[in-house]
């Protein structure tokens, strides 16, 4: 066992169908700003919850977009800011809750988030504006992270931004939210969950708090993942796979990710690709190397999921993914052999990928993404 | 898996050889009040912690006696009020963890402890005094719970107090300290881990994050104490041992315990055994009871640990008490049949005892004990 690590991970967690209609609560003060992207305002999900604070003063937010960009925090602070807001709200899936972090903090701390990312040089305050996040996908995780990530179109880069103050207050975890997901969001979002996981359990900041929450996530995910695609509103496995997505959550805001993630950011600025598809493509090509690092790690969690070797485990998630019409090459989301040099550029950028359990350089990670063109 | 549980666990835990002498990193302020037990100050190993402050005014509160009293609470408060202490740092077994706790509140809020516990009517409000908790025993897990457990001396009860205010703003885990425990407290001390870890799987509160660490906390002291016990410097022993302390101490900071517990507070108050040895005393035979609501559960968890059933696992930590020479029968440790009337009234007031997975009623309770003596 390592015998040296941390952990911090203050969020409330509140897990229970139905919860999210109880939120009112964990709320001091009166006006609420619920932000949320604009399908969740318009079937009324985002309503349903407001109308249940009896008393509030609520409001909703609902121009998140996929990969929030930079102005769509500043339109949501300045929302905040005129209602003076003492609880917001994040509803969605990682885009709405990443927002929603960063909109808590500029509720009361001047200017734009420009001035705080991505080369501002300004530190945020104390945040006075309480903070609940409410996953509508078996995610995220990012109602139990400390995260943030937002897409600079100035620059054309998405990057993740950390701070303590980014830890919500509560955490409500409702499963009935998930029922209603479509197979393809299911699955692409449920593989998200999976790579959070596994990209903790291999990487270098690994720790046996997050190790046991990783273990348990993935062994969720492998058992119900093709249930809930296949049967949306299969209560234990909406449940179990929430679970997952929590627990790999927490597994890795302790560690942060590794190269699944790094890579993941060109493909999703650059190919559009969604954050689960983009994360998830390079997944089993990933599980193959880990073995360079982590060999008897990744020996023990092949055996734990009841696979014979990790060669094994690889091959299995790469069904699983084909079974849920998920892309296992990168030519199905468009990237060509030209394209390779660059993304892997972009992805050599990120820290992170440094935490993966194998030698990480323009050599090996280009000829990792030509094995899977 | 439940489909309802809450977590909320806010202390940053930081697990590292050597780390109690790195303390001064997370105190702001200047005035440090160290509350710990005559034997450490005695030794220096408090005074070793403390000098490692440079800039800091520390001050030393050593009054701390086994199952510390509400009078040895407000002599500590006392004192932490006249240095107008910034910061308390609780070191040493649950003792002093405990009475660090609630002295951190006493400090800015007036009057005794008998104001606010055991039918006192005042409410502990704000706490200013940041609070650190080292545990140089693996152990109570005192350092991750919001629990405090105090003795009345007037009405000779031994009570708990529950309050959010006693969560460690930084629980500093450091193996370095338990190095010189003594073999008896290692198996004393290391069973009462094994007792948190159990209770909170079986109990009727018990939830998948709690599930993870109480297995986890269970298999590292299965695997470790013996090596702790015998080679009191085996540093790989002593890591992993307080690691499950620490596991142990997350999970039942959310499940609460069950009847050990309760039923250890008149064997401790009465009959002067030590904690651990109050509560492992029962242990085999709760053990034996607790396939009655909980058969399946306790079968996984019997094989997890390498046994063929539960009655085999329950033999299996008797032998090993007895290998460790610590009481396996209450006569050993002075109770007679005509006192097992009394210890059944006063373990049945606890209310915990009702989240065991079994009946608990004067009759079954009592039949326990006997089928013990």
């Amino acid at each position: 066992m390592k015998q040296s690590f941390d952990y911090y991970m203050p969020a409330k967690v509140c897990f229970r169908a139905g919860a999210s209609k109880d939120a009112a609560r964990f709320i001091k003060g009166s006006n609420v700003l619920i932000i949320s992207d604009p399908f969740l305002l318009k079937t009324g999900v985002a309503e349903a919850i407001g109308n249940s604070m009896t008393g509030k003063n609520v409001a909703y937010f609902g121009e998140i977009e996929p990969n929030p960009s930079c102005e769509s925090v500043d339109k949501a602070a300045a929302a905040a800011r005129e209602m003076k807001t003492d609880c917001i709200i994040g509803l969605g899936g990682g885009s709405a809750l990443d927002v929603a972090k960063i909109v808590a903090c500029l509720a009361d701390n001047e200017g734009s988030i420009y001035d705080y990312y991505a080369g501002g040089t300004r530190t945020l305050s104390d945040r006075k504006a309480s903070l609940i996040c409410i996953p509508t996908t078996a995610g995220t995780g990012s109602e139990v992270t400390n995260v943030g990530v937002y897409t600079n179109k100035k620059a054309g880069i998405k990057m993740p931004m950390v701070n303590d103050l980014f830890w919500a207050d509560v955490a409500i975890i409702d499963p009935e939210l998930t029922y209603t997901l479509p197979a393809a969001i299911t699955a692409s979002t449920g593989m998200d969950a999976f790579c959070h996981a596994i990209e903790a359990y291999w990487n270098k900041n690994s720790q046996p708090i997050c190790d046991m929450m990783a273990m348990t996530a993935l062994k969720n995910i492998m058992e119900h993942i093709k249930t809930a695609y296949e049967e949306p509103d299969n209560k234990e496995a909406r449940g179990a796979m929430l679970a997952a997505s929590l627990f790999a959550g927490i597994a890795f805001s302790q560690t942060r990710t590794t190269g699944i993630h790094a890579l993941s950011f060109p493909l999703t600025t650059e190919f559009g690709a969604s954050h689960g598809i983009a994360c998830s493509v390079t997944l089993p090509a990933f599980i193959r190397i880990s073995t360079q690092g982590e060999k008897e790690k990744m020996e023990s969690l092949a055996s734990y999921l009841g696979y014979e070797s990790v060669q094994s485990l690889a091959d299995g998630v790469e069904e699983l993914m084909v079974s849920m019409k998920m892309p296992v090459r990168l030519h199905e989301i468009g990237v060509k052999e030209s394209d390779l040099a660059h993304i892997t550029e972009v992805g050599m950028g990120a820290p992170i990928i440094q935490l993966t359990p194998a030698i990480m350089n323009e050599e090996t990670v280009h000829g990792l993404l030509k094995s899977i063109l």
